[in-house]
């Protein structure tokens, strides 16, 4: 059976065609920050969901997930995402069934990406293990007993948003000191000007700090082993919660590979409770940058099977 | 239908029988650390237990609970706890299996007293939330979806070992800075020393604090002022994980009241992510403190039934 997956960002909303075994068939994409409105906004959606139906002769589908900041698991509706031109209380379910009568899954993009890695990636197999996302903000989706935890508001696994230092960074969710502030795109920018003494600034990024640490650039190198301890605290902080089996990384900053995994491992196992030793591993994520926000999203229809 | 609670302490092990409303019929209890082996030990708690169920004629109970350091729910035995004088891995299901073919739950204490509390006390009808235990140590329960959290190990819902303040106290576990070090008896002991100046002494302990703070002696107020944003943080941050409709509190030092209370929510409002605001309350556990331990521990059976 085939699903669909939609990835909604604030400049573009990425579909897919998604097959069961986790193959995206073909992909279409509209652009997100043209509207204001969200009934031409799902019409559209949902003509390019028949597009791609119908090139591909695919008849019926197992139903919709979408991935969206502030996507309500419990509501079907979006609510009130500060990144989207289309304001208020948006409900998908319902307007998508004007159209097509099939199960719609809302869920935020970290919690999708989380089930994604438990239906079609390399946690296929695991019932209990948490995600962390790390890109312009740090995100999480936990999964417990082989289901995501939505929590009594459906907001639950903002691990991105735990009180890391006390007192510390300024967060833009107003408080000081969360994890997101030390381990985003952005906070490890600002640990590496920190380390260096330099202003921040828009020429530097945490791509280049990568490759600067890959070439050996000690500066570089202590920036990645403190994101790695800050990281690896947090990770050891959640082990205390839900005991998981193993705990997965994706996103744009764990690329740059041993600079970050080898600290990562040694702060882990440094600061993690003895009673867990050995049964919780750090693994990456193994769907592909490009298509996780696609198949998390897909994915998330497995719940409603 | 009747149930049994075991509260198996390192000096003490008390036992009741429990009503299906949860009155505690009648309560007995042994000595634990005159024992070294298992046997023995459980052929005299089945002894208590056909005694007082002779007494007021129950002729069948639904099962047996027991709350245990190490307890392990998965395996129902407890494993190596350094506090008891029976080593090894315990396996206390087998054993009573000899005397009595009903269902056997363990858990740990923390987890009891959570489980308690939702099927007898203050936690009726809820289905998410959290139970933190002040004492000696600083435990934790975690309900989600109505059911205990246990994790991969069996071990999960330790908060009382979150890291608060990286690189801050000396912890039993051998670690720096877990919330225990700071919201324990021992804990709050310590910050009032450290801002009386004075060492700590088995003169001055966490119910005589209280009692100063409620007098308004103004560097026993700081103390709980002090705990209360030490406590409140880590709530708050327990909430990004699972989004539970309440956190509960028990134990000695909350008994306070006021002077911990009233900073504790506010500290608690103002770490906690905006997302939550208004969705999670602070509540005291209903249950007695010294009826707590076997309700608990009754209350374990449930998740059988």
């Amino acid at each position: 059976m085939y699903s669909i997956g939609i990835d909604i960002g604030g400049t573009n909303t990425d579909m897919g065609l998604v097959s069961e075994e986790g193959t995206i068939i073909c992909r279409s994409n509209i652009p997100t920050n043209i509207y204001t409105e969200l009934q031409p906004y799902v019409r559209d959606i949902m003509q390019c969901i028949g597009t791609m139906m119908k090139e591909h002769a695919v008849e019926s589908i197992e139903g919709i997930g979408i991935g969206a900041p502030n996507g309500n698991f419990y509501t079907g509706c979006v609510d009130n995402a500060p990144n989207l031109t289309i304001k208020g209380v948006l409900n998908f379910e319902e307007e998508i069934h004007k159209y097509m009568n099939v199960p719609v899954v809302l869920s935020n993009d970290a919690n999708a990406a989380a089930y994604g890695e438990m239906v079609y990636g390399g946690a296929k197999g695991l019932d209990n293990f948490i995600m962390f996302t790390l890109g312009t903000g740090v995100g999480s989706g936990i999964v417990l007993d082989g289901k995501l935890v939505h929590g009594s508001t459906g907001g639950a696994g903002e691990l991105g948003h735990n009180i890391l230092i006390p007192g510390g960074r300024q967060c833009s969710c107003g408080r000081k000191g969360c994890l997101e502030t030390y381990t985003s795109a952005r906070g490890i920018v600002q640990t590496y000007c920190e380390l260096k003494d330099i202003p921040v600034s828009p020429e530097v990024n945490s791509k280049m700090i990568g490759e600067l640490a890959n070439q050996g650039d000690p500066i570089a190198l202590k920036t990645w082993e403190t994101v790695a301890d800050q990281l690896g605290l947090a990770m050891a902080n959640s082990v205390t919660f839900s005991a998981p089996q193993a705990i997965f990384l994706m996103g744009g900053p764990t690329k740059v590979g041993e600079p970050l995994l080898k600290p990562l491992q040694n702060a882990f196992d440094k600061y993690l409770l003895n009673i867990y030793a050995g049964s919780c591993k750090i693994r990456m994520s193994q769907l592909k940058a490009n298509e996780v926000a696609i198949l998390g999203a897909a994915a998330l229809i497995k719940m409603k099977a």
